[in-house]
């Protein structure tokens, strides 16, 4: 099985700028975190853009869709901020249907000491051979698009 | 659905002793890696002991194997040193028919910066849904008792 | 030889808050720090507040003016955002003659993994025993408060 | 002020080889180390070896001893091993008279989360600006070679 990870961003990338003193994108930690985790997979990684998944536009969304609708792999993972994590799964689910997609994110970004970005990796990958649907993998949870949104209160998917 | 974690040590486990130059038990970071985590999931653990896989004797398994019967939950977790996780998956495989066990461990400390410990708990618990049956979850696969190896050579189960 | 270690706040304590999505204040980490250091020296630590630096109001700087003064410690280390740094440095130097005052902070967080935090409090501790005066300890140096100042665009001081 | 930094081994530089289960070596983090800490001293490193101290030979000590009396620089520091530390520096001291040399190591490795390598590095380069004699600088404090011994019970320098 090989596995596609499409990487858009989101507080998991965010890294801290001495200079501005604000989280902001430099470059992808997902490989490097896929190193650590010594995992087996065949995963081929590709960034399309790193942003808040707050600031995503219409055609950001249009090009995450289209890449997974165009990609060779049936089992789609993808990291993306949490904020509108959901809004995408729901339009993923509306476009693709004899693929897997897996949509998981961080609450705290790779690069922070407590960082819970390396084990939504795992639950991520896990589920990408799950059968086809669009899930989301957060808080050690599979959720599927339409049973599933983010409490911004308490900071969790439920 | 409760996930019961049996925690019984491994290199996920041990810290270095700065007197003795060792890598040691202390106590288990499996509390403080499920609260890294931010998992919603409900975990009971349970410390059975803190030892090296090499060094189980045949009691320490029978206690794990007990410890699965006996307990409430359906949907179990082990935190296990990697060089005989194998074996103990296989006896756990005679004996528990009807509840799902999934072993984990991890190839470098969690202690130490660059720990596969936490992707692996992330695989680990999201396997912990599958259909009854023993699995190891390790290198970003989850594999059945009868069909998996430790490949000692390449520090990875296949 | 008895150091008072005064506490307020800066990019060093900073923690990402994953509600907000923003690096704020929760609790201090200097001592976390000085456990790891693993130092014995005599330190004794005082939160006067957690603040930004650019935030100090000129009450904030008359407290830490007057802390300084009045404890019973001639060797003192005082946390502080780096912003505004020197110009506390300077306040101190007119009001305090016969003690030793060394200012430290840090341009990565001591939550975030690449952070310089932990060397600037060697640095810091280090200078505690020079002459009486008043100090800056940043980027392995040991600047007076005359002679220094903030490069922002690089980051360092100079 | 140009400051030689000799590296050659010792606990600071061990990582876990995941594959025999143990402490050993691999390169130095000793130029990691130095980019973390933001430093804008003038540093020119140079691995001699990377060994535990316990296993330097006469010949091993007589390198840095040479190195030391033989570089252009009038300050040096030594990352070095903590077991035979005092040693070192009391074969230094009677061979170099007219340059500052500081030594320094750590307890816990720099590869691990809770090291004290960073911060003794502060401390060593602080001391590198020190009158000319032979110094330790652990757990915080600038000893001279002849009035300090490692406390092997409790893990620190007095």
């Amino acid at each position: 099985m090989n596995i596609k990870l499409f990487i858009t961003g989101g507080t998991l990338d965010k890294v801290y700028n001495s200079r501005s003193g604000a989280l902001e994108f430099d470059q992808s930690h997902v490989p490097q975190m896929l190193a650590q985790s010594r995992m087996t997979l065949e995963v081929t990684t590709e960034v399309l853009f790193l942003k808040d998944s707050l600031e995503f536009t219409e055609q950001d969304r249009e090009l995450i869709v289209s890449k997974c609708r165009d990609c060779r792999e049936k089992n789609i993972v993808i990291s993306h901020g949490t904020d509108t994590m959901v809004e995408t799964a729901q339009l993923l689910d509306k476009h693709i249907k004899d693929k897997t997609v897996v949509l998981f994110g961080a609450m705290i970004p790779y690069s922070i000491k407590n960082s819970d970005a390396l084990f939504n990796l795992g639950t991520a990958l896990s589920a990408a051979k799950n059968k086809p649907g669009v899930y989301i993998a957060m808080n050690g949870q599979i959720f599927t698009s339409d049973t599933v949104q983010k409490n911004k209160q308490l900071g969790v998917f439920e």
